[in-house]
């Protein structure tokens, strides 16, 4: 059988990857297009299917068995809706008909946290395990759910909240109104509060981060705190431990819960402070379930930004291989 | 077709419910017998083989398809031994080959709160749901996970043992060495521990319950919390909205990580304290994800008692009937 070519596009808050996937060789071409907050829909679809036009132009577009397209925020797989998807202000918004009536390709919504685990899984730090729970830190914290070598999407799409997950019951506020989240804890944005907070308390011992922003406290990010510590400074490194044994404790309910075989690490956080990991699986291995962890695997993800676009381009494919079973 | 017959057998510290189970009916029949600490293994298969006999008396063994066995603890799924349970003291008994030796029938051994999820998702409050999650409050906590119709096992057999999500980090000390666990706050030993530390701190309070033991607040337990809660003690039932909330608080990070349509909650601690299903109810539907919880359903268990051995005996016919799958 001829390899089979589908379409991936991973639309984030400020740009659109679009990228031609097999499911062998993952990413084989991608464009750029622009995103931003409450864009077009109209334009969104005349741009995205000209890229993949373009993409297309050696193979020639009848080449493309699919489209998968990964979306932040709450998605109806059943129907292929945004819901809502918070960085681009999109509400409702029929995009699986809207795009297939313009390129006349089967189009699949996927929410891009899961499309970027299942391309772990396929092709990155996950290939070979059974079940698999990834972690991705970045601004927000979420997270995907392989089962049974299947994507496990829950039953209204938003299977994989991990960073909803309830560190310290009526600790610090959280993006999601709730409190005592992971994500307040541990996503970038929190980070941010945090090392301020830190840098607030104690000045001297956080004077080369202060160093980092002319002093301008409401400056610092996670950036900062990668920076300093990737630099020796033992105030951001403290930091470091003290997020990491965080995320670690958030984990081990995942752990005790799933009872994965891999929990696979990733996201632009954990791309810039990569002692994260380390400091996560110790907490783990250390207060998880003995019969969880004695055969766990902890890995760093392996595909980087390129995993959303390559996960939705192959999610893409397997709906199409499996829609006859539905 | 003709119904199929099997047996459950449900492995407790006192006693062994064996039951004649069927698909349509569920529990026909059962025995008991007597169960203990550190009991003998091969007495146990005798004794097992004997019930059975017993039940079969007016159906013939020949009707019987297989036999499922439920223990507490840790079972490894895939070659039907139990590595540890601690109610009876087991360690690495292969209860599967020594019991098909002597009964000649296929054995499947299964952790008994997993077949009791089983059971409740055939027969009892998770009828119909897709994906389910049920909690169990005894003197433990622990759950069972179902998946798109089956029973999700996890990759080393352990997987929802949800009493020990991490409810507050660093928090109460539990059985499995951790600290902060979910169960070291509503498990019933748990309880018993909470109502003593209340009652000390609060002699006037706790005076009704202090009456119940003759004042020797060491023999405080839930039983007694829930005999006061229900004569309408307020220091009682305050307690009870305390260990309520925490339920809550731990499920939530189930709904938010899982998106289960049905939340099953059931086990001796909820029948005893049945105020626990609302003041958790509440906190779920107040801290988890709106798109989590706008179709969730939060249920009461209905098999009570029944429910490991009907589970067991319906995992024992799933097994046959999906053997080929393997």
């Amino acid at each position: 059988m001829a390899e089979e070519y589908s379409i991936g596009v991973d639309v984030g808050g400020t740009k659109i990857a679009i990228g031609l996937i097999t499911e062998r060789q993952g990413l084989i071409a991608s464009e750029r297009i622009a995103s931003g907050f409450g864009m077009d829909v109209d334009q969104w679809v005349l741009d995205v299917n000209e890229a993949i036009i373009q993409l297309c132009t050696g193979i020639g577009l009848d080449a493309i068995t699919a489209i998968g397209v990964g979306f932040a925020g709450q998605i109806n797989p059943a129907t292929g809706e945004v819901k809502a998807s918070p960085n681009i202000g999109w509400r409702n918004v029929k995009v699986k008909d809207r795009l297939e009536n313009v390129t006349g390709k089967p189009v699949t919504v996927v929410n891009d946290v899961q499309s970027a685990s299942w391309a772990e899984w396929v092709h990155g730090a996950g290939v070979g395990a059974t079940n698999m729970v990834c972690v991705f830190v970045g601004t927000g914290v979420g997270g995907g759910i392989i089962i049974d070598g299947g994507l496990y999407k829950g039953s209204s799409g938003s299977a994989g909240e991990i960073g909803h997950i309830t560190l310290k019951p009526g600790g610090r506020v959280c993006t999601c109104g709730g409190k005592g989240c992971l994500e307040a804890y541990t996503g970038g944005w929190a980070i941010a509060l945090r090392v301020q907070e830190a840098v607030t308390q104690d000045p001297n011992g956080g004077k080369f981060l202060l160093g980092l922003v002319d002093s301008d406290i409401r400056k610092l990010t996670a950036k900062e705190v990668s920076k300093a510590a990737h630099l020796g400074d033992s105030f951001a490194l403290d930091l470091v431990e003290v997020i990491g044994k965080d995320l670690g404790i958030g984990i081990v309910s995942v752990v005790n819960m799933f009872n994965p075989e891999t929990i696979v690490l990733g996201g632009g956080v954990v791309d810039g402070l990569p002692w994260l990991i380390d400091f996560a699986a110790h907490e783990i291995r250390e207060g998880a379930l003995a019969s969880s962890v004695e055969s766990l695997k902890i890995a760093s993800a392996e595909l980087a930004n390129d995993a959303p676009v390559i996960g939705a381009g192959l999610l893409a494919l397997e709906q199409e291989r499996t829609k006859h079973l539905w």
